[in-house]
């Protein structure tokens, strides 16, 4: 059984001055989450994960445990390009009694075969052996380069029943989530959106829910749609969702996120971004700032995040 | 004063039929290739670094140091996704004397900015603070997806002066390797070829040498013309050495290359190579044969990598 279901962030980290990841905001940002009933896809692609060491991201984790951040509502990225790493991460997730993780194929080499990406995720799954894993498998193309093929779904569903959780389809594409909800959700495989623009979308169509970016910074909104999906109001509340989703996709995302944290906890390290990312300029921030006034943005109880 | 000219190989990494990492074999790897005057690039694209974690890699390089390997003649990998790994390899190569790094850039977000990839190469250099340090740039856009643009060296190389060092060219695009060579080679920023199709263009154009995957096979003939390119026959050697990479490049180059070596050497386990990489197929491997016997291709003294 798939306990992971809903609407998911991948949570921000938050860096100090000099980048080195603040745990204790990092913390509070998922118990602000949390409270709002987003779970936490922590070490995902909005997390700069890729960014950060393995050591760092077990000591964040560990963190995050000791805090009394529920484990049962995390699903850390822990897909790496290195598969002793990857079973590493996943081995401490499980270990830790998280949900389930969210995992990236290896994404150095292009054009790699499906046989390839197949016994990564098999030798991942082997290695951990433990029944309490489900992993959840990241299709992000436009960032990885590497996709994870209807094919390879259905190979690996076969051979690892239970364990293959579901997806996150970040493709941008909606047929592709669609073949997914209609071939892989009736057999207990959980299909998420990967922005809440495709939230509606994947209600209807009968998916788990969404992981995004922008649950980050308007938790509320999209879990109310999440939760009121049959209402007579839903492509009212999607439209209110894609306008913000719009203000802040005018930048680059993670910047602009953590500039919009910056702005209503104030605080401003949270801007900071770890190379090869780059904050936003003044200018940037002011437009950003005036975009979300004008699409009706807020972020409640802000100030527990500064 | 830059110590590293000449060939360079991204040597192969063995593997155990389990994956795990045989420095032994690695050791005798290493060892053939010097004697052979090949520079030994370990933890490149060719070496499947990417698909080792970093305490992987820092146990590999000090066995090599610990067999009597010499550091002068290496340039490691040590560019990372994540910047905090990056600096860990850079300062640990720098301290056991190695030549030189060999630095991609993060390579997981896509259309990242110049000045973005500047602060992650200016942060190594201002973490590592070492005078000997030289950083070699490594652009090689078919993979990482993130290219090292001309405006970007001219920065680095005006903002450190000696540290930036030199840059392997692995674009395929000529035009480019001709920019840089006349641009930066004549400011002490070396330049090399990323394979040895253009070794002889590069030392026409007043070049370091060449860099390239199939050293780790065929390093007799490419050092060869590296040795006499004003030689009468340059052209003609030029194209015995495009013979025996078109040869390889028949198949993806890797397990074309570590099929060739358990060839040669008798030790069927070196065509192991990690996910997501595949070895070569029975047939595949016939035909790689067939094609290496046409070109003439010779492995001298192979089997002490058996």
């Amino acid at each position: 059984m798939n306990t992971l279901k809903g609407i998911f962030s991948p949570v921000l980290t938050p860096f100090n001055e000099d980048y080195s990841p603040d745990a204790d905001r990092l913390v509070r940002h998922c118990r602000w989450l949390v409270d709002q009933d987003v779970g936490l896809a922590v070490f995902g692609t909005n997390s700069e994960a890729n960014s950060l060491g393995v050591q760092e991201k077990r000591a964040l984790l560990d963190a995050l445990l000791q805090a009394g951040i529920p484990a049962s509502r995390m699903m850390p990225g822990t897909g790496s390009c290195a598969l002793p790493e990857a079973i590493e991460m996943t081995r401490h997730a499980v270990q830790a009694g998280c949900g389930g993780v969210l995992m990236l194929p290896p994404f150095y080499y292009k054009g790699v075969s499906d046989e390839g990406i197949y016994r990564y995720f098999a030798s991942v799954v082997e290695a951990v052996a433990d029944s309490r894993l489900r992993v959840y498998l990241y299709h992000i193309p436009p960032v990885s380069q590497v996709p994870i093929s209807l094919g390879l779904i259905e190979r690996l569903l076969k051979a690892y029943p239970g364990t293959i959780a579901g997806v996150k389809d970040s493709s941008g594409n909606w047929e592709n989530t669609a073949a997914m909800l209609r071939e892989f959700q009736p057999h207990g495989f959980d299909v998420f959106a990967g922005s809440e623009n495709f939230l509606l979308a994947t209600m209807r169509g009968g998916g788990a829910g969404c992981i995004t970016a922008t649950g980050n910074v308007n938790p509320g909104p999209i879990v109310q749609l999440y939760k009121t999906w049959q209402h007579a109001n839903a492509d009212e509340q999607q439209q209110g969702l894609d306008a913000t989703r719009a203000a802040f996709a005018q930048f680059t995302l993670i910047p602009a996120m953590k500039a919009a944290i910056a702005w209503k906890s104030g605080r401003e390290d949270w801007t900071v971004v770890r190379p090869p990312l780059v904050e936003l300029t003044a200018e940037q921030r002011q437009k950003l700032q005036a975009s979300l006034d004008q699409a009706g943005f807020d972020m409640p109880k802000a100030a527990s995040l500064g």
